[in-house]
């Protein structure tokens, strides 16, 4: 079972909708420095677990992070706001997912979220001994899933090319 | 400004929508007993953030948890398994409002949801110094919204009249 | 082995002091909201976890939350406050037990505890792979024991009748 | 204001009942090794947390660590045991306070109490600034208090003296 | 006071031994998955603290996360492991601060360190009202440090380009 | 196997280093009192995770507490400060060893340490089912460590002397 790009998903495709996932919470003091300001730390803790969430629902097995892309904190976050991540799995490659995941902040009276921060993890499915398991590719049906799609692969062909490049030097 | 049942409400009101939230989160070791049942502690914890949340979100301002109605754990959750909570204001009444949260559990494979727990928990929105403030009211929209609405009213009579019998005695 | 009013309990019965628990703890920043007020489901987690000891001293089993009723939050709590957490085995119902909680806040200064909340909890007691199993008898001795004996009776017919309401709906 | 051994208390005295204080929690998994061993730090954690609510209730003041006598671990904790800890101030040395903890494990089918560990630890009560203030002092009334009263001033000798032979080197 | 490539680092410079810090801690049960395999979160938790640590010591100022380059895990971690992150600033470039974290694995018998993850963070140093505030520039010494200092250059012209290539789209 | 003073220790002894562990973590909100004071069950937790993660690295097996002598907090510790802990094993008593741990508080500007505590811990080695397990002896090489090596065993004199004090009682 394979998924390169161009070919037509096999029928136990799921659709981007099967693992989109909604992570709401409240920043608490413990997630804070002394000045009130989020940790960055605190923040990633949450982005992956939106992604492992998401990782999760469209593989219906234990997953494991294998990696996370570069990753910007645009707006300051403080105690007491809330947040909000979004995530889905955007294309699959065998056994592993890249998960995509945002991070809004809520301003308190107009409600308006303001974009923090967005992340690119690849997940790995795995059995109860460890072992990487395929999983059901993802079938993109609106544009702007089809365009997360394809970008999606660009980026593994970064990160393999990253790869290679270091274990040349 | 005050907004009893049968009375237009004024244009500041908010739509249900406003402060619709949802909620979901992993279940880790120490949110269960060494059985590996999640604490029903744990639960109320998460439904407390997730209705402080919707309140907040309706209020925009700080609020603080008064009253939570009977609650029904029906079906087990365990360690790791993924929890969503539903959130929203129901109804306004003056600084109090009425969140209705539902707590559902995600079966890892097919991910189809099942309900857990139904709660109606009652805010009060504060300010700084923790006077209770004026919120906008609720304006229902759907039919399922106005149902809430009119029932959140039948709950706040029982809730009063509770209160009152206890008093008496 | 059934333990109806007026019947009287098998030698194996346990008195109310068998449960009796006390639960002392002091509010930290990440039970509170920045204005330094408690969160209910802080508080909750608290109630939970007392009612849970007292059920797990009654019956010397795990022991799971199978409900709470309502719950007011009567006073602010505030960080660095302690906390006392007074809960017993008010009733036994074959498998299910009524676990009363008292919440008091302790003034610093005086040492004057106030009251801040009331729980009745319903737990279940259950073997290895979670099947309920039935628990000894309580046998109330004092006055006040033998009223919240008789009481928990009347509130378990209302829980019952609640629930059939509602599924008749 | 002084309270040497001998002289009679000034009317400001407290009992040893104002500060006795009993704190009982579950040992959760984050508490102990992957063996189930309840760690002995957390074990620590919470006979601090006994000790200074006692010198709490006793000085009505906040209140600080200024040293833990030599504790030993006589019987291993487990996860999901029920832990209680006993704490009450024993005497009073102008600003600071000796608080005795004894922490047992409890067997869950007997409710039987094994006695784990005792500890000595020295509070001091400071002003909002950290300087400390003189508490009132204990007014020890049973046999029993009266002599871990004058078990305490042998202590103190003993710290005092086992401080100025380091500071001699 | 600029510190580009190629000038001479001012004479308030620090060397990188300034900020060297090793975090050396425990996987304990809330930082895993039930299968016992670390979260990916927790481990980035813990070596965005390590970074924060060195961007700390080096400015002697509150400082905040800007971004995380790329990460890979690299190899699973376990409940009751040993890991050990060692972090350094390698660079300053006016208010922001290259910070590079190495995460190693502990084998208990061998005490052989496994090289888990690499991660560099971008930190930026502010005053008490959140406003950037220059740091002190690196001051390399080592041939190893000379290498970072000037690989940091090259990282950052990397970010710079990113950025301004998501902004054209 | 016995490791006796005056006796070579066996081949299979370890040097200090083996064992020697530095840990460096920020005190958070949740590790305070309300005037931000670090509670001293806080460090105490600390002290006791340093002196296992020591003691692991020395014995290869998993560890428990079994002591801890008396201890001061000598300077005070906030939130937001980061703290430095030292440890290492200071001897072997065929399956229990002495380990000594530094506490360091750090000035943010000039990177000063402060020395705020010393503790002396007792760990022993344990199999899976909690038996007791022989450790490798300790090997002082320096003028320092040898001065400690010698230390621990007239310290260990005392605790015996302590227990049997107290025993004949």
């Amino acid at each position: 079972m394979t998924n390169t790009p161009g070919r037509k998903p096999p029928p136990s495709g799921k659709p981007v909708s099967a693992s989109q996932s909604e992570l709401t919470d409240m920043i608490l003091p413990n997630d804070a420095n002394p000045l009130g300001n989020a940790l960055g730390g605190a923040i990633m803790h949450l982005v992956d677990l939106a992604a492992a969430i998401a990782a999760h629902r469209h593989s219906g097995l234990p997953v494991v992070t294998a990696s996370m892309d570069h990753m910007d904190f645009l707006c300051p976050i403080h105690v007491g706001d809330i947040v909000v991540l979004k995530s889905s799995v955007n294309r699959v490659f065998r056994s592993s997912m890249e998960v995509g995941v945002k991070v809004f902040r809520e301003e308190s009276v107009t409600n308006r979220r303001q974009h923090c921060s967005s992340a690119y993890l690849t997940f790995v499915s795995i059995d109860s001994s460890g072992r990487p398991q395929i999983c059901p590719p993802v079938v993109p049906d609106t544009r702007e899933e089809k365009r997360r799609y394809r970008e999606a692969g660009t980026r593994r062909q970064q990160r393999i090319q990253h790869v290679n490049k270091r274990s040349v030097k």
